[in-house]
C-alpha cells in the first residue's frame, strides 16, 4: 500500500467485486473490528510483559496478520461513514498533546498513557 | 499525517517524551487497542444496520476520535514489535484475493465476508 | 453446577491442580474474558438481528461453548479478587431499577436499554 | 440473586417491562456483552500483573458492576437463545477436564491454562 486513501479505494473495489457491500454497515464492521482485536489479543494473554516483546517467528507472522485485518476494517468503516482518518488521527494527537503534557505525566500511568 | 511510517516515528516521540515505553509493552498495547475497539462498538450496540449508516454529526465526530486511537494503538503495537505494516496489510489482502475469488464468493456472507 | 459459590471452588480448585494461578492474574483472566467474548460475537457480526435468533444446532452448541467459557472466567476474575458476584448481580440490578424506571423508558434506546 | 433460572426470569421481566425485547436481539446482546468486557479489561491495561491483584476499593466496587453487567448480559442471550446456562458449564468443565489432564500439563501455559 501506499497510502490510506488508495488503501481505502482498493478495499471498496475489493468489496464491491464481491457485492459484500450489504453486509458492511458499521454496526457489522464494527463488530468485525473488535473480533479481531480480540484474535490479536489472544496471542498476548497468558504472556508476561516482557514475553509479549520476544514472539517466535511463526507467532510474530500471526500477529501482523491480525494487525492488518485490523486495519483493513478500520479503513472501510472509515469509508462506509465517510470518516477521513489521517486528519481524525491528526486531531486525536493534537487533543492528546494538550491533555498530556510531556512535563506533567512523565512516567505516570495514573489516568493518562494512552499513548 | 502524512504516512504510516512518520506517524509511527511521531507517537514513539510522544511516548519516549513521557516515559510511557514501560507502559507499551505489546501486551498492554493490545489490551488498550481491544478496549478502543469497545468504545467503538458500544456506539452501534443498539442501532439497527440502516441507523448505523446515519449518524448524527455529534456522534460521528466521537466515532472518528475512536478510529483515532484504534489507529494509534495500532502503530504503536506495530512499531514495538518490528512489524511493518503497510506490508502486512498488502501481503493479507493478496491472501485474501486468493482466499475469497470474486466470481465465487459473490453476495455471499457464508464463512467469507472478511472484507 | 448447583450454584455459583460451589462452580467457583470447582474451577478454583481445577486452577490449582494444573498449577495455573500464576497465570490467573486478574489482568490475564480480563484478557481471557474479552477473547472469549470476541469468539462468541463472531458468530453473529455478519447476521441480521433476526438470523441472530434462528442459528442451525451446530452453532447453537458453539455458542453455548463460548457462554460457557465467559462464565468460567467471569467466575475465576471475581474469585481472584474476592467479588461476590450474585451479590454484585443484585445491587447492579437495584440501580438499574432506579436509573431506568419502567414507564418512562418504555421501548426507548436512546441511552438505556442496558437490560 | 438465588440461583440462574430465578436471575433468568427477573431478567426478562425486567426487559419486557421496559419494552426492550426488541433491542435485545442476539447479535446486539453479543455487542452489548463485549462492550461490557471492554469497560472491565480498561481497568486493568496499564497494572502489572501484580497490581492487578491489589485493587483500591473504588476501583474494586468498579469491577465488580463490570463483572455483575456481563454476567446479565450472559444470562439475557442464553434466555434469548434458550441455552441451558449450567448445563452448558458443566458440559465445559467436563470437557477441559478431558483436554488437560491435571498431571500432563501442570504449571504449563503453552496452550492450556484455559482455567
Amino acid at each position: 500500500m501506499t497510502d490510506i486513501p488508495e488503501l481505502q479505494e482498493r478495499l471498496r473495489d475489493f468489496a464491491e467485486r464481491r457485492d459484500w457491500k450489504q453486509f458492511h454497515s458499521p454496526k457489522n464492521l464494527s463488530m468485525a473490528l473488535i473480533v479481531e482485536a480480540g484474535e490479536l489479543a489472544e496471542h498476548f494473554q497468558w504472556l508476561t510483559q516482557d514475553e509479549s516483546f520476544n514472539l517466535p517467528d511463526d507467532k510474530l507472522q500471526d500477529v501482523g496478520e491480525e494487525l492488518a485485518d485490523i486495519f483493513v476494517y478500520l479503513v472501510r468503516l472509515a469509508d462506509q461513514l465517510g470518516i477521513d482518518l489521517p486528519e481524525a488521527v491528526d486531531r486525536k494527537i493534537a487533543l492528546n498533546e494538550a491533555k498530556y503534557p510531556a512535563d506533567l505525566v512523565r512516567g505516570s500511568a495514573k489516568k493518562y498513557s494512552e499513548y
